[in-house]
């Protein structure tokens, strides 16, 4: 991985893998089974400890009291949080919130920035971003029924919306709605509002239970409806019709952040899976990791895991040069190819666990249930494949449809 | 699939397939998401209704009130029962009971037949099953650390036992321990003995919470203490250091039972992956069910199932003709084979349904996750697998050792 | 097997096997790496000798000479001769004259019947079919240029055919060709017309190297060209425009001739690959075969046949039964799901063997070439599953186009 | 691919890939159909042509007259030449020769250096690799059954080799014996010995029938009988005993060419896969690239080559920064990973052109033959996938047994 290395990150990887190993990890094995509630005074703490350290919002500027670094840098970083599952949150650039903020600091006015933006940054609010419906493909983000009317100064809401992320709990919701249903382009009909959730208008119906886990606050998706929901126009980020662009936007790099954080996963499954193979007894004298089955699930999973996150850094390197637009094909491909691994290698560490593995007693079930999502969130590996083999298709002079 | 039809089967199969369609799968939106205790009374009434149709307990004989079938056509039943959670549990055919009342009827004294068997055979209590140990590798029962010493007309037994399944709720344990550690014989070393859930050196240490779900009563699985616990001696099933043979016996039946139930839920994942590619629009006139994708999901978990099935009811219809031992290899076969069919075809149905299928919105991802054990129980994969090739490697004069 | 065991299939079923031990699969070894027409003369008298046993034409029924075997009870036959590249060319039931001689049988006049069946029955000659055409996806037969253009009482045929199959040597070939060009239904263009070889219209262009390998007579792939051929309107089989749905009535059968021939090449290999491991020696005293990744090839070896041949022998029965156009679904499921597990069992087998598995002493390398076709002809993988869910997607109300 | 771009791959990287779409690729559609020694004449040509270019030996230091690459730069020129079966051998940096190469430079006296290295750098002639025994296994390099008596100043070699690739035409042979039988230890028994292949005693038996193809000359594997083989002492490469080291060293830097050759037949095989997807026809205006399983084979295929090629240009990296010793895990894991791309890769190409797929009309079917020995050769999957893992779990505290 020399080739990725920097001196910045010589200098800030190991402190900050250092906070995981040795605050955050240990907190899995008691609160993992609880809510979310339950273990975020405890993250606080270590929120306030990583502020002192100055390693808060590592994915920011120096300008804005970020760490400044590459995307290439902090996919680095984004795969050492990864590997707990409460790492990014610590840091303050966990999903949706770090879209969030490249959101509004990209085309916010600066009224959503001081009203919104500086409070997400100082980690004092938290927010969620609201565009799946459920009536709606999200493969497919041009269907859309939640509108938003222009009435005056303000814009009227309505529309039903669900897997908006973390809104329990959330200060506001960035709004996908259609606010120019009658333009002829499809990707310009709707567009991106901030919603304060104390909003009269704004109901958070449930928060969905989840493979077996509804939860709360940050680690919960919610119901949302929007009902008359009555916002000024100010609120409005960029410009109407921009929904569609800045939501593409949006997803290159935080593309790049998923990969890498399941990329973190891996090696922390991978880690488990090797203790395990090597520690666990099957007789007197013969250890799991003896037997070739195991070694083969250790191997695949070491080979699969090196091509992830090669092809990831590579991703982020090129972004990091020449834009999120010419990448395009690669975030597509990563996309698809890093969430795959994930889940054999999730499968596999599971299998070497045998009946531990099922329980909640090591990260790894909590990882196999809310990561099936990965091959679904962001585009289903069924769209992703396809969206690359068009591109390579069209260098031979084909041009095949969307649907 | 007429070859494995009769009369008797066309003559209940359709009450019973009616009863989880019209019963049993709509209790599941409300209560799948709630703890097994919520929906008791529900399942109470329908198992009332069971016993008045006379479909109880469809795996006994008639002279026991069962309904007489053999092994081929209780596996078609358990197909269909297998489309719920909750059908097993309706029919009183449920894991880990009907395995207790197997070995129960098989080798219990009159006195555990009338104290045990019978309130389990009419419902009246449930049992569990104690035999895996957190220390040692499940693949390997002979490795074992609960003993159980004889003094007097007792045995006192000491020991921890995990995945006790439904112990919760239980009137009963079936305990596996040591009562003869210095037999020369490995495999004549322990015994089965009935724990009274009652006696004080039983506890119920908690249950085990399993990818993220806790549940309680016959959706759980217990972590037990057996502390001093003194039984009469007249607890022992069989004789002593007959343990291991029992445990062997259990397994043959109980396995086609896992594996048509696995098939049961197959053809449910796959009823509904259709019912969602036939339904979902993607965009205007475009439905899921028109992309090749899809289209691949569907027919190889159709040929899959097919082919899962087939060696199921072949397995069953041997060991109806020349007894379960002689189909050992066959039942090592489908125990891998079936577990491993169900779970990429849950993974597909998932996948089809989108951010649906991540909800516990559908049955779906109460399958995901509760039987990714499927492939650990009973034997993982991998001890199969082996299993199966050193039988088959023993006929080309290679021998090879267990471990 | 047992349900699909017949009193006939007992009594011929080991002699047959016993004629492809001692007299079939012994030859492999010199002539499988020389042209196909060096082994035919030892391979005549092994049909001389069939002849007398009575085993002669196993497929066809009594009063033609055959053993009147059903397709189920064939089916274990075609097994049998499939554990051999010659096995089903010595006993007269080799592809394509089988599905020639049922086409004829079934559709053509006594004219036909007496000139070209007869001696074909009677292994005096070997015959051909000329439909796929290099232009063409041949997925898609209703796509071809060969017409037949009807002048007084001849047809005037001219087209391009590939992959018309043992071409070399045949005396006749039954060609494809559009005779009603401007029929609205597309189905309905196309006849079978008798082409004898020797018609100057006739030019076998080459044999196609296959793999590698050319070869020749019965083992050869043709490129035939038809130039003017002119044929008298009386070798027309059946009626005009009547083609395709021959077609489709050949390849039924057809299909399933195949996938039991294929399982028998997976028997052939796995005994192959079993009795590399157990007598392969990596280390002093320590055996191929015990290690777990060659245990594991052979597990799922075993259990993919397993699954294979149930499937294929229900399938058959089904067409016993009920006829093949009710086996639609069931015919295009085995044709892939058996072409595959094929693929896999030859992969592993030759695997086991290492650098003895890529050379051409042992028949492994032959059908790991040219079974690699099987997952292509008579439709692809990709066809077939698509018409598979289709079909399925039909009872769930979606109706979706072919291509 | 950027970061592995130097200005010396940019110069020449164009030319070489000029030559080989030019002047080598156009051969194949006429030679490969033939045996090797037909194309030679032609291949001849476009040797003196890359000679007088500059671009002869691109993998010697520029002192040698080579090129003076990195082995990241030489596995990239690698990649270029894979491209065609021909590529390498134009280049005069094929296998076996490369490998007989480097070892003569590093460890032969000035005496084998002049008699056979020199004319090898020059081209003049050919030699071949003599280690793989056909009663062991070659993945076990210490047992061995070929020896080398020592007699006054000879050695007398006997013993019997196959696979000796390229034998046919070599003129030299570098043997693998035991000279140190005696040796305790069991890795310093071998040595390797110089032996010209018109000796007395050096008989080539045959050319093994590989996959149907014997071929000769270059393309063909030898069986080799070494009988009272008489060579003299300073044929001796390095020390007595040091045969299993250099073997060893032989393998790190090969393992990246084949690794790169492989990528490089990966890269030509998706472009024609490419190619035949955007310009086959299924049905009027419906075009194969149109359809999602093709698609899912494209966007599979370039996934999975990104995924290799940023491995291997990784571990080569690292060879070059750190030495090859450093990396034997990173190379174990391209071996098989690499290894099994190739092999999927090929096999969805030859999928996606159906029939003529199988024929020698395209290039794919030589390789698909022919390369399926990559998961064999060079240590097959299994021991590669075990030395990772018992590397790995090595830092676990896990120390298991090579065999």
């Amino acid at each position: 991985m020399k080739l990725f290395n920097t001196a910045q990150l010589e200098a800030i990887l190991p402190k900050i893998q250092n906070i995981v190993n040795t605050h955050i990890i240990p907190l899995e094995r008691e609160y993992l089974q609880q809510n979310f509630s339950k273990v975020k005074p405890k993250l606080e703490e270590i929120r306030q400890k990583i502020k002192k350290e100055g390693l808060w919002n590592p994915h920011l500027s120096t300008a804005l009291g970020g760490l400044g670094l590459s995307l290439t840098e902090f996919g680095q970083v984004s795969e050492a949080l990864g590997q707990s599952p409460y790492g990014h949150y610590c840091f303050n650039c966990n999903a949706p919130d770090i879209g969030n903020q490249e959101l509004l600091l990209g085309h916010a006015s600066n009224f959503i920035k001081d009203q919104f933006l500086q409070p997400l940054l100082e980690g004092k609010i938290r927010s969620c971003f609201s565009m799946t419906e459920p009536h709606f493909a999200g493969s497919n983000p041009t269907e859309m029924d939640t509108s938003a009317l222009k009435e005056g100064n303000n814009y009227i809401i309505n529309g039903k919306k669900w897997f908006t992320s973390s809104a329990d709990g959330a200060s506001f919701a960035v709004v996908m709605a259609n606010t120019n249903p009658e333009a002829e382009n499809k990707y310009q009909r709707a567009s991106m509002i901030v919603v304060p959730t104390d909003n009269p208008g704004f109901k958070l119906t449930c928060n969905t239970p989840i493979m077996g886990d509804t939860n709360d606050d940050y680690f919960s998706h919610g119901e949302v409806s929007y009902t008359n929901c009555k916002v000024p126009v100010k609120n409005l980020i960029g410009i109407e019709g921009q929904g569609f662009a800045l939501a593409q936007q949006r997803l290159g790099p935080g593309r790049i952040h998923h990969c890498m954080r399941w990329i973190g996963i891996c090696e922390r499954a991978f880690d488990l899976m090797c203790q395990r193979a090597a520690t666990r007894q099957l007789a007197k004298g013969v250890m799991l990791g003896e037997k070739q089955s195991i070694q083969n699930f250790i191997a695949d999973s070491r080979a699969e895991i090196n091509a992830a996150r090669f092809m990831v850094l590579h991703t982020a390197t090129k972004i990091d040069n020449e834009g999120a637009k010419t990448a395009r094909i690669e975030i597509s491909t990563i996309k698809f190819y890093v969430a795959n691994v994930l889940q054999r290698v999730l499968d596999r560490a599971i299998q070497v666990h045998g009946a531990l593995g099922l329980t909640d007693y090591t990260v790894l079930a909590f990882w196999y249930r809310h990561e099936r999502a990965a091959r679904i969130y962001d585009g289903p590996d069924e769209v992703h494949k396809a969206a690359l083999a068009r591109q390579v298709l069209k260098a031979y002079g084909l041009n095949t449809s969307v649907v």
